[in-house]
């Protein structure tokens, strides 16, 4: 008696290769939880085994039967279906939103050069005082020329801006509030992410911020990966092009990849770079292991550890 | 008795160079309107010259003394002001918005693009079945994912598209909100060009589309500049790169530049490209002649003879 079982059923064959028992699924799910079929099928019968390589090709040709096929067609299309749509998880939409904060940025950078540009037939003066582009856009929205002229202690007969009427100036400020909105959609993103990682890795973005820690689990394709890089590569992550150099030519190896986002680098003098970044990686690499492995939560020791070691 | 005038008045100088008679400007309108300064002081004083090159010499040395110098900085500086702001004029506004709409469309396409492959984690079907970027911002903005499933026909429990939560819907739409109000400030812009050209370029708006004739001038740098090319280079304006190679290796010459966006060669047959490209750059320059010289309006006369001429 041999005991076989595939994506139809569970089925019993006696010596001669004809079925006498069988359980077949309904349900995908039932497929899924297939164990306890068997156990149910096998409780039933006695001296069940497992079929050898000669008895299989026998079992098999009991499929090839046409009333099985196309059952066997549709039932593996609904558990690749099934498998494709919950493969999607929060890697996925970290890696998208890190992804779309990105290409946010370089729209906005498009729309806030043209926007420059353009104002500056009607107010340069004021853009050249402003250097932050973002606050750039928000005042130019909220105020009229001549407030900002004084802000900026400029009188306005002397401003070498056109007078330009109200039906000039409308496309100008329409585009500043798009460019606005763009500001305000990275945020909101950067918020979501924020929600995310708290109960996906709550240790990497207490080590990282929000951005290096989506942009590291974005680098590596998923945490799981991340969780089993060593902390060198962590270190370097992002600087490829420049490792490649250095093995290729000798140059200077790259001391820093995505980390050099991270505030702790930005504020070490040049000379600590390497050493900061060094510790870093490694913070991180214990981070996205316990993350990985849903240990506690030991982010906030973490980071103490590194602030108190580069004060 | 010499007449002479600079910036700061008109002055009489008596032959041992002193001053005898001076009516000094005060406002920069003034010194834009001196001719009449001239003429009233002309009418006071018999025998007025011009000073030849030697005695202009000596009434330039009276002006050295630096009472006059001050005056003289400061007037200077007023009036190429006044030039800087009036020098802002329509050609400016087009291209300063044509140059927009060209950032706005990169802005669009990553934006799209983005969306697209986050969306797809969530409905794939629908945007595989969706061609158009714009109906398919629009239509997942305005309807549920089970509503789109039924317009193409896609059983919802056939969806390999993931279940997700309202709050991983929520950022999806946002970046698709945005998408869309970018494709209405490209309208918005359209409309600002298309109204500026009705008083300022007619004609050439009538002979070809806004897009094409804002791009020519953008290209041409004014009106003007685009007025005094000849049509054999308006045919290929924007198409430099293809001429040069045709010129350095002797590829085939670029029959179409800027104007390949015109509806009338797009729709013309491959063969016909070049022959309707001549035709369309030939009233083209005579539509920027007009334009620019404030002749009359015949752009839409222009534009039948080309679509009589290619039916």
């Amino acid at each position: 008696m041999y005991l076989f079982s595939n994506m139809l059923g569970v089925f019993v064959f006696d010596s001669q290769f004809s079925i006498v028992d069988e359980m077949l699924f309904k349900e995908a799910d039932e497929y899924q939880n297939r164990e306890e079929f068997i156990k149910k099928i096998s409780s039933r019968h006695k001296n069940l085994e497992e079929p050898d390589e000669k008895s299989i090709k026998k079992i098999l040709l009991h499929f090839n039967n046409p009333k099985y096929f196309n059952d066997f067609c549709s039932k593996n299309l609904k558990l690749t279906k099934l498998d494709v749509k919950n493969s999607v998880n929060r890697d996925n939409l970290i890696i998208q939103s890190i992804k779309s904060i990105g290409e946010i940025d370089k729209a906005i950078n498009l729309l806030v050069k043209r926007l420059r540009e353009w104002y500056d037939l009607y107010n340069p003066e004021f853009s050249r005082a402003t250097e932050s582009h973002e606050s750039f856009v928000e005042e130019i929205l909220n105020n009229e020329k001549s407030e900002l002229l004084k802000k900026i202690n400029v009188d306005k007969a002397d401003s070498i801006g056109a007078e330009l009427g109200q039906e000039d100036i409308e496309p100008i400020k329409s585009l500043a509030h798009q460019t606005y909105d763009l500001y305000q959609l990275r945020k909101t993103h950067l918020n979501y992410i924020s929600a995310l990682m708290d109960g996906y890795c709550p240790n990497i973005k207490a080590v990282c911020d929000v951005m290096v820690a989506a942009s590291l689990i974005a680098h590596a394709g998923s945490l799981k990966r991340l969780s089993i890089l060593p902390s060198s590569t962590i270190q370097i992550l992002g600087a490829e092009k420049a490792l490649f150099r250095h093995m290729k030519t000798g140059a200077k190896p790259p001391r820093h990849g995505i980390i050099i986002g991270h505030s702790l680098i930005a504020k070490a003098p040049d000379r600590m770079h390497g050493k900061v970044a060094r510790a870093l990686a490694d913070k991180i690499s214990i981070a996205a292991k316990i993350d990985y492995f849903r240990g506690k939560f030991i982010g906030d020791r973490l980071r103490k550890e590194l602030e108190e070691k580069f004060k």
